[in-house]
């Protein structure tokens, strides 16, 4: 195994993708804030089997949290991530100081409109920004080809998606599986926060998902329903406290009554410290249903 | 004289420039609306003295006009603009149609907030937002190394700078000189828009900032007193209405009440149905001031 090659300056990272670009090669980008599990690292598998180059940036991003959030708690552990990168293959891991990023306090802002109005941008004012904002400087600094994101954050995909669309970026933005623990519990960086009693009450989210996608496979399409009964499976856990369970159009993400077309069934909720995400996606063809819920994760 | 090579479409564009960048070329940009002058082919001349590729965007971008503005009127003359970029030996000439810029509504907008606060900004909402976007979206077409722009619009200027410097673009971006008519009247598409008449009347534009700039240099410093002169000069100008002028921080752009430091005394005028832009630097070194007001250019 060889350790990824840790750069921290921003005219390190272009010269070596530039080298990369000028030998023919292609540039896969993970984006990520670090504290790595098997959602990052199934992201940086995808990026090797598709490219010369894989960079994986490691930065938790001031701008994308807001003033009571969890920005000096949120979990870092450097020497591990990079080990973990070694381990996918990861050619470097661009890991800058906020110094680094914002040598200034920046006046420019990317902000993708209608997408971030409902599920997580109403209840993080300011946080797509903060996203959009340092993905773009991520992409001009790194020039990917690909840039992969995982399915747990659906709404940053699509935001991103958009905004590539929108800007004309030249990269294809990837959207990878959402990654569960054994026990169904999506993988996130914030599990970290859990006690062990906290842990086990967290199931209840996959849980809901789960017994609702089981009501739309058996023909319920009302939001009314499928919500309410996500909800009162949540109520009933008192460690849990639901933030929203919504469903809405796909594309759109804007609220629907009845699955008639592509949706997306997204929760967030707060468990001890943690502010949990879990979603599934519905993809309606005629009459059929096909429910993704992401893929399970085993340890070796 | 060759013509330069005429392409519509976004992924020819990027083609062209891939090509030149595999064999090691850089690629100038000059973003323009068209209706050449001799302001646009001075930026064309920088851009070819500097770069293997050169790429002149010609696209009258309806995002940065007000509901009210002369998007409708602006002036278009392909054929002469095809002459013009191939006299100044463009390469290639992007004139792409609205459709294949904006293929359905773009909800992402890059901002830059502060320095676009006052003068045309203020004059303008949503004008900037506008610029930036259209710009950041060229750039992602195109990939130029360098990008040139006018002095003339001063504030457009600064506000790309710190996009590019903010979203790590990567992009050098050249302010060139402003180009003014041999009677001073600084060079513009719209000046298209006027009668003789009124051509005559907007040299009060120059001839003010000239007056300004000599009491400049005769040591006056006093906002109030520079800008009272301007004001007054363009008053008995009957066909002639300011829109604004203002003395403003070369840096910042927010007003300023003395000259102590670099500054932008920035005017925008209503001359008949166009609305002009004049300015003059003001650099700042000990007790010393050099004032730019620009380049003329004489008729071979």
């Amino acid at each position: 195994m060889t350790l990824p090659t840790l750069l921290r300056r921003i005219d390190e990272v272009r010269a070596a993708c530039d080298d990369a670009r000028r030998a023919g090669g292609t540039i896969g980008l993970v984006p990520t804030m670090g504290f790595f599990h098997e959602g990052h690292r199934s992201l940086m598998r995808a990026a090797r089997a598709a490219n010369e180059l894989v960079v994986v940036s490691l930065f938790v991003n001031p701008t994308q949290f807001g003033p009571s959030e969890d920005l000096a708690a949120y979990p870092r552990d450097l020497d591990r991530d990079t080990q973990a990168a070694g381990d996918e293959g990861v050619d470097v891991l661009f890991a800058p100081s906020v110094d680094e990023m914002y040598p200034e306090p920046g006046v420019t802002t990317v902000h993708v409109s209608g997408l971030t109005d409902g599920l997580c941008g109403a209840r993080r004012p300011g946080h797509f920004d903060g996203v959009t904002t340092v993905v773009a400087k991520l992409f001009s600094i790194v020039g990917p080809c690909r840039a992969y994101f995982g399915r747990k954050d659906a709404q940053q995909l699509a935001v991103i998606t958009r905004m590539a669309r929108d800007l004309d970026l030249p990269v294809e933005v990837v959207g990878c599986p959402l990654v569960r623990e054994p026990d169904g519990v999506a993988m996130s960086s914030r599990n970290a926060y859990l006690t062990d009693e906290e842990r086990a009450a967290a199931t209840v989210l996959s849980r809901a998902l789960a017994s609702a996608a089981d009501e739309i496979s058996a023909g319920e399409r009302e939001a009314a329903a499928i919500l309410g009964g996500v909800r009162a499976r949540i109520a009933d856990e008192p460690l849990v406290e639901l933030d929203y369970a919504e469903l809405v159009d796909a594309a759109t993400l804007a609220p629907i009554e009845r699955i008639d077309a592509d949706a997306l069934l997204a929760l967030a909720a707060f468990v001890g410290r943690a502010r949990l995400l879990d979603n599934c996606s519905v993809t309606v063809s005629g009459d059929h249903v096909t429910i993704d819920q992401g893929v399970v994760a085993f340890a070796p």
